[in-house]
Parts: structure tokens; sequence; C-alpha cells
């Protein structure tokens, strides 16, 4: 912790910064709320978009500030899942820095959460070979994700486009290593979105088999229940028929989080709307429009029909105006401390070997009870 | 090594036991000779029998002795590969120590091999994830010897009696983690059966998609070539059609490294042969008796047919006394020392620490490597 604080550039609470966006931010469902061990992974593929913003990292800053003393929170840069697709090795060096980056600069605490990569952290890859031997192939047949996350890599239109030619053996077994990724912290609660909820029932499936092949007094692992977070789904500012998505070609579809604000405005402007006069919240015939009120809803807090109702009689220009206004003043603190701390290597560096020796601390914990149960000791 | 000198129960040198069979056992070939690095793996499921010692270990012991000063010489106890499998932890447990225990008996020197237990260190696990990420699906399907592997251990009588619906996710890429094995220490030679020829292949496929992908100045692993020994295909005693196997439900099938002479003399006693008078090789025809003259070959180096010459006018009776001599002056000093040190636990741990100490200096050269090509630094 001394160490921490020494090499932190400032003592400024990152978290202020945020702090109205967050007020704003929807609540999410869980089943239990006592001593909880709270686990989220990023791939570093990229700076985050709006929608992987307002989707997923906003709420991992809010589930931090929000959290209870003696809860634990670990939220991991998971390189190795990023080399289930083909990447450039120096962009990826490049991604997995400024996803450190990013991740302080909206608020995490390496003080309060355990910001770490899981490449730092062996255990991740040890406990997903044990896991892989009592996984059968036909559960992981049944996982789908493969199939969008390819069609998606390649910019193919439909899933249809992709077939299992193009599948490795990483990325069919990816689900697996998530599940190593949870259940090496004896995770009880992970927030994902709904297109993971297959995953954390995988998960649910193979703590469930570990219990019940190497049966104890108490089960081994606490079966993690997901935080369905009840997020706006951004889609692309040029196909609004489409999610938001990093790997686009079309960099005006997506506004990141680093964006400045006359490309914040440049994109908005841009964005595909139609020609019907007044604004109306019609997410099937008008998705253009219907997408920015999502996200000037996003930005206030307020529910979409309120939103909605304020530009009944507005024209576009009003909305973009206002949807860029709503967009920059949330981004702007981000943007400014991921500006500050991107360039300082040895202060990253320094966070991510703090947040590695206390990711492996607590696996390595696990890991000896792995061990000693599969009788590998 | 000073470490080890002190722990070690005597000063005597193990493998002089048994230089007389090692004389005798048939060389193998191999491509290049060059400052080689080799490693050979083998699994904690039980102690090894005389078809395992003559076809694998007695091997290891002679390329040991026959290595040149700057070669490097590998030998993994390869935990991670049993749980394929399912295993009884506690048997797991012992076994593994048992191994470790045999390993030293029959002669191998931790001061001139590296003798480790492969979950000992977990780079092997980190870069099979990594060659999980570039093996295609289709390449895995191809390979069949986890049709064997279940046929054998749920003693069906043919692999047409297992089928898909068996195989975890573990068995199906475990073809993925032996590549890691390998090239984790940029392995140049593997010892190995001709069942394990197509994995060899797939090893150096791995590795040549690497060296693609990654283009250097130098190919980054040097592709591994296999040396096939030729040893004798050592069959059950009581079913001469099918290989002796630790897995079949009759032990008197099998005899073990550490059987006492009695049981030896019993097993042998009992060993299916025929009732046609006088012995002759015909492994097609009299598939029992021709398994006893190739024991009895292998044990004294002798060609299979002068040995069947030998008994051409003479009883199984005969026979049988010859081959329980043999085996039992072939086995007697590796069991002796077998029996000596395998209560020595603080010495068979100490033995561990050292060679996976050894093992990770090594590996982690080619995983820091590898995690930069990578761009996961």
């Amino acid at each position: 912790m001394s160490l921490l604080a020494s090499v932190r550039p400032n003592g400024r609470t990152l978290c202020s910064s945020l702090e109205k966006s967050l007020r704003r931010c929807r609540s999410y469902t869980t089943r239990s709320e006592n001593s909880r061990v709270i686990f989220s992974g990023i791939q570093p593929t990229g700076i985050p978009h709006l929608g992987n913003f307002l989707g997923a990292l906003l709420n991992w800053v809010r589930l931090q500030n929000d959290a209870k003393a003696n809860d634990k929170l670990l939220f991991s840069i998971v390189g190795w899942h990023a080399l289930t697709l083909p990447q450039d090795p120096r962009m990826l060096s490049a991604a997995r820095r400024e996803m450190l980056a990013v991740l302080l600069a909206i608020g995490l605490d390496p003080n309060r959460s355990i910001i770490f990569f899981q490449e730092d952290n062996s255990h991740h890859a040890e406990l997903a070979w044990v896991f892989n031997c009592m996984t059968p192939m036909g559960w992981l047949k049944r996982m789908t994700t493969w199939k969008s996350r390819l069609a998606t890599s390649r910019n193919a239109n439909d899933e249809s486009e992709v077939d299992e030619s193009l599948l490795n053996a990483g990325l069919f077994t990816y689900p697996v290593l998530q599940a190593a990724d949870i259940l090496l912290y004896k995770t009880t609660h992970v927030p994902v979105g709904e297109d993971q909820q297959q995953h954390i029932e995988l998960c649910r499936d193979i703590a469930d088999t570990f219990n019940r092949t190497y049966k104890g007094s108490t089960p081994f692992f606490v079966l993690p229940e997901y935080m369905i977070t009840r997020t706006p789904r951004v889609l692309s500012l040029k196909d609004p028929t489409a999610k938001m998505s990093k790997s686009s070609p079309d960099q005006m579809s997506r506004i990141l989080l680093t964006d400045p604000p006359d490309l914040i405005k440049a994109k908005i402007r841009r964005a595909v709307t139609d020609s019907i006069v007044g604004v109306t919240y019609d997410p099937q015939g008008r998705p253009g429009a219907a997408n920015l009120l999502t996200i000037l809803a996003a930005c206030t807090g307020e529910d979409i029909t309120d939103v909605a109702a304020r530009y009944h009689d507005k024209g576009h220009g009003h909305l973009k105006d206002d949807v860029t206004e709503a967009v920059e003043e949330m981004l702007r603190e981000p943007r400014r401390e991921f500006e500050r701390i991107k360039g300082e290597k040895e202060y990253l560096a320094s966070i991510a070997v703090i947040g590695a020796t206390k990711a492996r601390e607590l696996s390595e914990v696990t890991m000896a009870q792995v061990r000693s149960t599969l009788g590998l000791i």
C-alpha cells in the first residue's frame, strides 16, 4: 500500500470526477450481498468505446464505490483471452498499457480494487487446464459466443458467414479459461452483460462438477452469481441496427473514451438518423434517433421516455447538440486523467506489479487447495 | 548441486546397477546429434510394468548415460496429463512419489538429468494456452489417441465402444499440452513410442505455425525430432494379443518393476502359452510363446531368432524358467533401490524441488521470449 501511495503521481481521488455520472448509473440486480468477491475482466484490444463504458466499466466503478469494507473486488485485463483472435504484438502491448491507464482514469482505485493483468498470474492457465479435464466437449459445443466473436473479428455480416474451420482450440475453450478466471478467487459475484450469461452458467456447472467429484465437508467452490446490469445497449452511430463495436472498420461509428471534444462533436453530428420531422423513441422504425436518445438518457440518468418527450417537437440537430454536450461532460475527466497517466510507464508498471502480487496471493490459496484436492502434491 | 549431494541418502552411482541391461539395450535412430535438448514425460499412474520399462524407461537411462556434456535432458512426471482421465486423489498423490522413486531407482541421475513434476512448473499450462490459440480444431480432431486412451481406461474391448460423448476438453487438447511440454525447453529430440508419432508431428506443426506467425531473424522454435526407439512390444501375459497394460483388471497380466521374485515367478509360470510341443517364434499363431521370447531377448540383448532357436526343442516350462531368471536379474537392482528410497519422503521432495527449479529456470527464458513475441508485456 505504501509503495502504491508513493508511486502515484498525485493524491487526488480519481473517482470523484465521475461521481455525478455514477449516481445516475442504473442499479444492478444480485441475489446475495454478504461478503462478496467480485470479479470481472476486459480484453486489452483497444481503447474502450462509449458502449463499453456505459455497459461495463462505469458499473465496475460503481461496484467499487458502493462496496462494503469486507468485499473483495478484482478487475483483470485478460490478455490470454485476446490471443483467441489474431493480434498484432506491438498493438497488443500498447493496448494492455492503455487499458490499465483507462481503468485508473475512470476511477478504479488500486487501493480498493485488485487491478491486474491476467497473464501476470499463471494460476489462471493452471486452473483452466484442471477445468478442461472435467468439462465435456458437449458443454463447449453448446457455447455460441465464439461464432459471434469470429464474425465480429472478420467483419462478417452474419454468424452464418463463419464456420468451425476458422475455430482454434483457444477460442473453443475460452469459456473454460473464463471459469478459471472467476473461480480462482472463489468469486461470488460476476458483473456481466447478457451475452455472457451462458458462460457464467458454464462456470457454475464446472464448479458444481468439481464440488461433486471432490466432495468435502463443504463445497469447494461457491457457485458464483451473475449480476446482470441494466445497461443501455449503445448502437453504432453509422449503422444503428448493430451494436457499437471496436472492430467496425468505420471509426466514425463509435466514440472512444479518449476522443477529444471536437471529434466527439463530429462523430455525433454525422450519426445516421432519418428525415422524419421531430424526434420520437422508436428503436425499430427510427433506430438512429433512438440510439441518440439512449445515449443521452444514460448520460443524464433520466428515463428514456422523459428524454424523448422533451425532443418531440425538436429537430435532430438540437438532439445531437445535447448528446454531444452530455457525452463530452461525462468523458471529460476520464480523458484528462487518461492523458495524464498514459505515458507514466513506470507508474503503470508498478500498479500492475502490485495488482498481480495481490491477485497471486489470493489465488495461491485456492490453487494450493486445488492441488491437494486433486492429489497433485 | 550441493543441496542435492547433501540430501542424497548415499553416494552410490545408481545407474551402475543397470549397466549390463543398458549395454544390451537396442539403439535408437536420430537425425542429428549436436547439442541436443531431450525431453520426455511419463504419467504418474502406477508403478511401471515391464513393457514401460523395456519400452521407454530403459531408453531414458541409456540416453542419459550416452549424452554428451552439453546435452540437456529433461524427464517429467506429467500429472496434468493424468487428469485427463478420472483419478483417485490419494492414489495419484502416492503414484507421483512412487514414479519419482522409480526414475531414480532405474538410474536417472538428478545431477545429470532434470527430473521434475510437470505441475511444479506452471509455464507448461501457460504455453499450452498460447498454443491452443494457434491450433485449429481440425488438427486435434485428427488425433486418434484419445480414443485408445478412453478405451483402455474403460477396459473396452475396442475403440468403437467409446465415443465423443465421453470426451472432455482436457483429453481432446492434451496433444497441445504435450507440445508445450516439449517446446517449453526448446527441445530438439523427443524419444517416443510409435503411437505418439502423430503428437510429435502436431507439435512440429504448432512450432512451425508459431514461427511463421511471428517471423524473426531466426525461427523461434527448433522443430523437434522424434527418436523412435526400436523397443520390444511386450504383451499381456494373460492375453498375448493385447499390449501389457497397467489398466488391465488382471494383475497377473503384467509384471511390475517392483514385483518381488516370487511374484515374477508366479506371473510368468501362469503366462498363457499353447499346447504345441516345442517353442517357435510365431507372433500370429503362437503369441504367448512369442511374447516370452520377446521378453527374454530384450533382457539378454540377443536377437530374437537366436533365442528362439535355442528353445526349438525345449518345453514352455524351460522357457518360462529362463524368462523368470532374466527378468528377475534385470529388475533386481531397480527394485532394491526403489524399496530403499520410496519411503524417503524428504529426499524425494528435495529432488523434486531441485528438478522444478532447474526446469523453471530454463522455461522462464522461453516464456519471457514468448510473452515478448506475443506482445504480452
